[in-house]
């Protein structure tokens, strides 16, 4: 039995361990040294095939994507909006300038298509959990090569081979509650395809992909408390096929979007 | 260490462990002593706050929800729906039969919101993993009562405190790939409500509420392969406060849907 209590764990079994002790995150800071000093002091032992799941909100914190909100003019629309739904207008500034696309804008709620096309609330823009009371995080530029280059330091520290997933914390439209979903994917497909393959009956299982990326991004969100600054998930034990991935398998595209 | 392999597990953790060599279940069948047989056998060792998460196609089963399709006469709408799209007739009128609304309805997949309240695709309708070419199943006609019923069968077997959560395997609006969701709860707040607790500077946390049953679903999801027949999964170490719970709180009410 390891430190971390994994002994010839069977193909059945996945287990979700939270990295803790990390720090409070600032633009520049090296994550992937960071990850590995507390996986260190955790007695983390690095297995093949370990996802590592990332909150976003950190990887922005490094990535710089601090937006002072001092410094965001807030335009006509903006104004209108906040000041119709009681809203910081230099808030819906930084939303509408994140939107490629406005999907919903009513009841003080604004829906968009982010650049990556993830649709969101707030196209990502986030004040919870940023130092000052005036800042907001907005998304990686790219989430897919922020989980690249995060796998490819951990991979070279430790020896073995790795996956990522970066998650953000979304709504979704006919259910209450937040779950967690993967915006950035490096080392695993996002998409687990099991179309043409045959049920216990032996027909083929229609229209089938499971969204392997997401259930890890929300099994992981069960363990990354809100306030409790858990924001990075192991997870062993998943069964995958390794491969580049990239979050955007996630993404529908708009000719198969009956939802518009 | 138990035959589980768990031994002192931190309460940073969560453990998700298939239960293997479960029959393929009839009408009638009893569900908790199946799942009790497969655990005694698998040397799993009970524990307060394990959450038992069974897929819905099981529940239906031992319910008898099945229909057989040849006793299904389609009407005009599903008849004149099933030449557009090339689909079987009878299929798409227990469709209808099971929605309490349609909601979108075009290019060949209607989306409807069932009985419960749950909108998904064809209202829960399946016809993969039921013996016999002309069969289907539907949803359990109480999803919350079924979980209740087995959460008390195996609480009283064991004589720990347990939850259980039916799942079922559901598409997205803007995301591709299917993501397991909570049907039924009992025994855990399907909802953990963050709001009014501070974030790590102190503010206060604007409405966030952790779908946990849903991302319980979605992490047992990962373990039950589609074609292999692993439809139970025990979630150890997922920290919540026991109480009775019900997947209607996921149910977002008219009023706060933004996507109609």
């Amino acid at each position: 039995v390891t430190s971390n209590g994994i002994r010839d764990m069977p193909r059945s079994q996945i287990r979700l361990t939270t990295l803790d002790g990390l720090p409070e995150f600032q633009p520049g800071d090296n994550l992937a040294a960071a990850i590995l000093m507390a996986a260190r002091r955790g007695g983390i032992v690095w297995r093949d095939n370990t996802v590592v799941v990332v909150a976003q909100k950190i990887v922005s914190k490094v990535e710089g994507k601090i937006v002072e909100l001092n410094a965001v003019e807030p335009g006509e629309r903006a104004q209108e909006f906040a000041r119709q739904f009681d809203k910081d207008p230099r808030l819906i500034e930084l939303v509408l300038r994140e939107a490629k696309r406005i999907v919903r804008m009513e009841r003080g709620v604004i829906i968009a298509e982010t650049r990556h096309g993830f649709v969101c609330a707030n196209a990502g823009v986030d004040r919870s959990n940023v130092p000052g009371l005036d800042r907001a995080t907005v998304l990686p530029d790219d989430p897919d090569g922020s989980a690249r280059a995060l796998r490819a330091r951990l991979q070279t520290a430790t020896g073995v081979r790795l996956a990522a997933i970066i998650s953000d914390t979304w709504g979704r439209p006919w259910r209450l509650g937040l779950v967690d979903c993967a915006i950035g994917v490096a080392g695993l497909p996002a998409l687990r395809d099991y179309r043409g393959l045959p049920d216990r009956q032996g027909r083929p299982l229609h229209a089938t992909r499971l969204a392997l990326a997401d259930q890890l991004a929300a099994a992981a969100g069960m363990l990354m408390e809100k306030s409790a600054g858990r924001p990075v998930v192991l997870a062993e034990g998943v069964e995958f096929r390794p491969q580049d991935g990239s979050a955007r398998e996630l993404v529908r595209g708009e000719e198969e979007n009956l939802f518009r």
